[in-house]
């Protein structure tokens, strides 16, 4: 014990957070008790209301308190009969950005990773396909990252769009191979949505 | 707005931790979301208990959601009539590690800076100055930090012991000039201990 129990468990618990260690929990704990208190408080119950209230949209999977998230629930993004396949919500945000698309997502959550453990069932390609089975795209936009395993993901699901009649498109690598679509910025983003091509 | 109302509020509230820019909170609230929901649950309760019920104790203004801290409620720690004054309660677990002083404590919780706005008063330099009057020391041990501030503070703190008529020590510089106490190594530390010196 290096401080009051109450502290070491604060100083303890804060290193959940991602690139927390030691050193910076204790830093943070003291400047929360020290100057911010009153905004420690309300992170203590935001924290809180997100982790029970946030779950996942029902139609494309992403982070949301309600049944649907605002896109899913927004029947003008309905109208251009477009379906989106992303990796995460950032990725959403990214080319929510470019101001350039405006249909509708799916949010895999992830990409396809044996080794992990992760297959189609977790990343939710069961709801995908019967989505492509119901409703009727023109369009399945392959927006998963220019990685291995994105472009596996991608592949698998080209043939379940296929299957379900959807002509299927990949964005294209103005994307820098290897990288991250969310850490991209906004012009090789729309450059890459823009001169997407129908894939082989 | 890029996500849902409430985890927009969640990475904006995050952001609150020092060191956490709008990137690495939106990485923390997908990670706690997406893997962590029980222990981020946890971090909520401790952060929400820790802010309420963490205090300062009566004695030396350390951290503590009790009246005392553990040293101050440990009477033997009274015995050796020694009092080491510290800016923070990191610096009090520095030297705890030495295993080289088990007297008392005071924590200034900072030091000295009138352009901050931070006096005699808000170091609680007035219950120092009681404590020094009614209780019995024999030393008072600078361990201010060897920066300017923590010299000035020593050299105040000095005055107020030697007219309640207790012999002053200052912490060896084996510290290095211009560092800060609680990163400082073990040995380094003990060795600075040790070889404190009456103040001139
Ligand atoms: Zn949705
Ligand atoms: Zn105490």
């Amino acid at each position: 014990m290096k401080y009051s129990p109450l502290l070491d468990e604060l100083i303890r618990e804060l290193q959940v957070l991602p690139g927390v260690g030691p050193k910076s929990a204790q830093r943070m704990a003291f400047q929360l008790l020290e100057r911010e208190r009153p905004r420690g408080q309300r992170l203590a119950r935001v924290l809180e209301r997100a982790l029970t209230e946030i779950g996942h949209c029902q139609q494309c999977r992403t982070f949301t308190e309600n049944e649907l998230c605002e896109i899913c629930a927004n029947p003008k993004r309905a109208q251009k009969r477009q379906l989106c396949i992303v990796e995460s919500p950032a990725d959403v945000a990214a080319i929510e950005q470019t101001h350039l698309y405006s249909g509708r997502y799916f949010v895999l959550m992830g990409h396809l990773s044996p080794l992990d453990g992760i297959g189609p069932r977790e990343l939710g390609l069961d709801l995908l396909e019967s989505r492509l089975q119901s409703e009727a795209y023109d369009e399945v936009i392959l927006a998963t990252n220019p990685t291995i395993e994105g472009d596996a993901t991608a592949f698998f699901i080209a043939n379940l769009a296929r299957q379900a009649g959807v002509t299927v498109t990949r964005i294209a690598h103005g994307v820098p191979v290897g990288g991250e679509l969310e850490l991209v910025d906004g012009t090789t983003l729309s450059h890459s949505l823009a001169g997407r091509r129908p894939l082989e």
